[in-house]
C-alpha cells in the first residue's frame, strides 16, 4: 500500500474530470435537476490527522441517500443489532433499483438498510417521542459525524424531495401494513425527507467516513461516536450494498466500502486508514456519480487499497 | 330458462346454508370480524317488476368492494370510457389478490377497475372539488342505484377501514408516484374507504345489479341511472374480474356476471331478466361468501341461465 | 338478435381489411414471418347447418394456440375435469404474456390451460403410451372436431416451432421439476410443437367452433364429439382466457368466447348458434390478428350478440 | 491479525461441532439426502507453505456450486473478462435462492456467476468443441487448482442430479431461448451435472483457496493457474455472492470471501494468507453448511482477520 498525497489527489480529480459529460444529475427530483453537472470535488482525511483536498471539497450538497448511514448507526445505538437485523431490516444485497416495492409483498421485511425501504424503516427504529425528536437527535449526531456544526437542513432540496416523495411513501405505508413501522407514518417519512435534504460537503462526509474507518472513533476529538461492532457492519453493508444496484461491480472495480447519494456525493471508507468524501452531481444510471466512481477508482489503484 | 319462483329462492337458501360453516369473515378488518358468519339472505328483483326475498334479506352490512361497480358507474358517466379505460385503468383480469401492489411496479396503469389499485384510481377519476363533493355525489348515486334511501356510513366500520387501510394507502401513493392519481391522494382514499363502509342490504345490491341487468333503466322508476354502453362494460367486467382471483372458477361454476365484498354481499346481474343479491359473511380463503357462491351457483342451474 | 347473411360476412370482411396493415406476422416464429400479412378469410357454420365464407377462407394456415382447444378437450375427456382442474392447470384468467414463467415459481400449477405453461400440462395429461400414440389421438380428433380429413402437419412450422421452442422448453422443465408433468419432458414438448404445428382453414376452425356452440354435438354428423360439460368448460375459458392479455378488452368489445393463435386464426363460439373461424395473419402486439378481432367486433355489432 | 495454529483448528471445529445438529443434508438430490450429516472437517494451508487439517479432512464429498468458482475461472481464461461480464452474466448479488428463474424474464442476463443460471451461463463460454471436450478441460483445470489427481466424478451423484435436474434444464432453455447460452444445451448442462458431481475433500477445496488467496499462483509449484486480475475479481463475488442469499449476513458475521456448495463443502480464502477448506454435510436453510460457517465464523475472530 502506498501513501496518499495531495499530487495523487489532484490526479485522481483531472481523471475524474473527464468523466462528468457522460452522466446527468437526477431528473426525479426537481431541486436536483438544476444542479451544475460539472462541479466536482475530493476530500481525504486519514486516521492519522493528515487531510488533502481538491477541487469543489467545500460545495454544499444535499446528501440523500449517505444520510441512510447515520441513521443505521443512530438505530444501531437506540436499538442494538439483535432488534434492528432480527425484527426490522436484513442483511442482504439485491439487485433491485432503490425504491423498489415488489420484494416487500414477498417478504415483509426490507432488504437492506440502504435501500429506501430498509432506511425507512430503520428511521421508524429511532428513538424519539415525536418527528421533530427524532430529528433533532439524528441532526446533532449528523454534526458529530461529519466534525461540522454547519450542516442543515436545505429547505429547497426538502420541499422538493416532499413533493415528489409518493414512492417512498408508498414504500412507508407498505411497512406499516406489514408492521415493519410502527409509529407515525407521515411523522417517520418526514425525518426521512428532512435526512436526505441535509446540506453538506465533500469535506464533511470525508469526517464521516473517517469516523467509520476508524471504528467509530473520532480521530480529531478522540471521541467514541458509534461502537467499533457497529462501525464494522457499516462498513460491510457499505460494500455489499452501498452503491444501489451497482455495489457488485463497484466492489470488483474499487474493492471498499463506499456509500453514494443521488446528491452526487460518495463516502469511502478505508478501514484503519482513512475516509474520502466525493462529490460529483453527474450520475450514472443505478444514480451514482459516474465521475465520483472514476475518482475511486483511480484512488484505489494509485494507493493499491483493494479489500481484495 | 326456468322462471324464478319463491320457491326456488327458499331452496337456494336452504342449500347455501349448509356453506357458512366453511368459511370465516374477514379477519383483517376489525370491524368485520365480529359480523356474525351464520347470517345468511337473498334478494331477487326482476326486470319486470316481480321482488323475491329470502332469509336475512333486510339485514344491514358493509358493501365493501361492491361500491366498485358504482364509482366505475360514475366514473364514466364523469370521464367517458375513453378517458378512463386508456389512461387510468385496464380491462384485463390478473390472477393477483385484490390487494397486490407488484404489477404495478412494472406497468403503471392497474389491471382492471376491481383490483383496490383500479378502483381508487376510478375513484381519482370521479369529478368534484373535494374529497367531499365527490363522496356526496357517490352516495346520492348509490341511493339511487340501490333504489334505496337508506344506505348510509357505517362509521365503525369506517374507522376500522382507515385504521387497517395501509396497504391501500401504498397502492394510493404509488399511483400518485406514476400519476395515475392526480388529486390529493388523502382526500381520494378517504372517499374510497367511506365507500367501502356503506351499509346495504341484500335488495339494496339486488335491486343496483336490476339495473345493470336491464341495460341501466331503473325499471321501477323508468329513469336512466346509466348509459346502456356503461352497464354493458360494467357487466363484462364483472364476469371476467368480479370475484377477485375466483373470477375463472366462478365463471365456470355460475357463469353470469356478479361482483362480491368482503363485508360478504354478492351482486349477481342476469341480462334483461334480474338482478340478484346475496349476503352471507363467512368467506373462502379469496375474500368471496362461501355461501353466497354456493346460493348463486344453485339458481345458476336451476334457472339454467348460465351465458356459456 | 339478427340472422347472419352472406352480406353481413363479405361486409365484415371488408371492415377487417382496413386493418390487415396495422399488424404483422409472428416474428419469433422464423415460418410465421413469412407469411403474406394481407391474407384475409372468414367462415361462419350455424348449429341448423348454413355455411357462409368470404376471402381466404380455404388457405391453409398453422393453427397454433388454437390447438389448446383440442388439446383441452380430448384431456378433459381422458382424465376428467376434476383430475385436470384440482391437480394440473387453474381455471384464472392471469394478465401476463402467454409465455411467461414468473407465476410457475411462485404456485406451481398454471393459471390456466390456454398459456403456454398451462397447455404444456394439458398435453402432458392426455392419454398415450408415447408422445407418438398421444399425438396421433390428438390428431384424429382434431380431424373429428374440424370435420376435415385434410387436416396435417405442416412440416416446415414444425420444425420452426422446434428450433425456437426453447422458451416453451424452459416451461416444461420448470413444470416437471415441480410434478406438474409426470411423463417424459421431450414427448410432450414435440406433441406439443407438432399440435400447434397443423395445417387448418378458417373453415376448419368454424366447424371446431361449431361443435362447441353446438354443445358437443356435431350437427352435421350427429355424433357426440365431447360432454356437453366439458364444451360449456371450454367456452367459459375461450372468454376469460382465450385472447391472451387482451382477452378482457376482447370480452368488452366483442363479448362472446374466442381463442386465438399466432397463425392469424381465430375460433370463435355463440352457443346454440353458430361457430366462426377467421384468419388473417396481421397480429396485435398482444399476438392476436389484427383485422379478425375487426371481423368479430362488426360481426358481434351487426348480429347484436354479445353475451354482456 | 494472529497466525493460524493446529490448536485454534481444533477449538474451530470443537466449536463447529454444536452445530451439525441445526441443520440438515440437502434433501432435494437423492445423493446427498443420505450422507451422514454429522461429518465434520477442516482443513488450512498457507501461502508460505503451512497446512493444518482437523477432522474429516480426507473425507470424499460433492463439490457442488463450489465448482462454479473453477468454471468461472476457466470462462475467464478462455473469454477474457470484458467478454463474460458485458455479454453473459453480471456482477451484482441478488436477495433470489439460487436457483430462481424470475429475473431471466426481465434481464435475460444472470446476475451472478455464483446463482445457477449464471453459473450455467459461464459453462456456455468454455472452450470446447463439444461437452466431453469441456468436461475434460475443467476437470484438469480442477485437479490443478486442488493440487490433487484424485479428484474424479462421483457417479452416483451425477446421475442424481441429472435426474433432479429439472429446474436447472429450465434455466438451461430459458438462457437459449434468450440467447445467452449458444451451445447445445444438453451438452452444456451436461457439462454442469458432472462438474458439480466431482469428489473433493476439505483439503482440495482449501488448496483451491489457497490459489485464489496466492493471487492465482500455486504456491506449492510456483505455477501461476489464473491470471491475479481474474483470481481478485473471484475473491470479490466471493465476498458479495459466494454464499447464496446469505451472502450478506456472511460478510458481516465472518467477512472475508468464501464458496458454499450444497455438498456441505465452503471454500474461503484471505488474501497473501491462506486458503480454507471446510466439509460438513448438515445446511441451512440457504444450502449453507451451517458448522462450516461456524468454523470459518470462530477462525475469522481467533485470528482477527474480518476485511471490515
Amino acid at each position: 500500500m502506498l501513501e496518499i498525497t495531495q499530487t495523487m489527489l489532484e490526479d485522481a480529480l483531472a481523471y475524474g474530470r473527464a468523466f462528468t459529460s457522460q452522466g446527468k444529475t437526477a431528473q426525479y427530483i426537481p431541486y436536483l435537476r438544476h444542479v451544475d453537472r460539472d462541479l466536482l470535488g475530493v476530500s481525504v482525511q486519514t486516521v492519522d490527522g493528515r487531510r488533502f483536498s481538491a477541487g469543489d471539497s467545500k460545495t454544499l450538497f444535499t446528501v440523500q441517500s449517505i444520510a441512510k448511514v447515520v441513521a443505521l448507526a443512530l438505530a444501531l445505538q437506540d436499538r442494538g443489532e439483535k432488534y434492528l437485523f432480527s425484527g426490522r431490516v436484513g442483511l442482504e444485497p439485491t439487485g433491485d433499483p432503490f425504491n423498489s416495492i415488489i420484494r416487500l409483498e414477498v417478504d415483509r421485511k426490507p432488504y437492506n438498510p440502504f435501500i429506501n425501504a430498509g432506511a425507512i424503516a430503520v428511521v421508524g427504529a429511532i428513538k424519539g417521542r415525536s418527528g421533530s425528536e427524532k430529528f433533532e437527535r439524528l441532526l446533532r449526531y449528523f454534526k458529530k459525524l461529519c466534525g461540522s456544526e454547519t450542516v442543515s437542513l436545505c429547505g429547497e432540496a426538502y420541499l422538493s424531495e416532499r413533493e415528489t416523495g409518493d414512492k417512498n411513501r408508498a414504500l412507508a405505508y407498505h411497512l406499516k401494513a406489514t408492521k415493519m413501522l410502527e409509529g407515525d407514518v407521515g411523522e417517520d417519512l418526514d425525518v426521512y425527507f428532512r435526512m436526505c435534504s441535509l446540506y453538506v460537503t465533500a469535506e464533511d462526509i470525508a469526517h464521516l467516513a473517517l469516523v467509520l474507518a476508524n471504528r467509530g472513533l473520532d480521530p480529531a476529538t478522540g471521541e467514541r461516536l458509534m461502537a467499533a461492532e457497529h462501525a464494522r457492519i457499516i462498513r460491510t453493508l457499505m460494500l455489499t450494498c452501498g452503491m444501489y444496484d451497482g455495489s457488485g461491480e463497484f466492489a470488483v472495480k474499487v474493492g471498499y466500502p463506499a456509500k453514494s447519494g443521488v446528491g452526487g456525493g460518495i463516502a469511502a471508507t478505508l478501514v484503519d486508514r482513512m475516509g474520502i468524501g466525493v462529490f460529483g452531481p453527474a450520475l450514472d444510471v443505478r444514480g451514482n456519480s459516474v465521475a465520483g466512481i472514476a475518482i475511486l477508482e483511480y484512488l484505489s489503484k494509485a494507493m493499491d487499497v483493494r479489500l481484495f
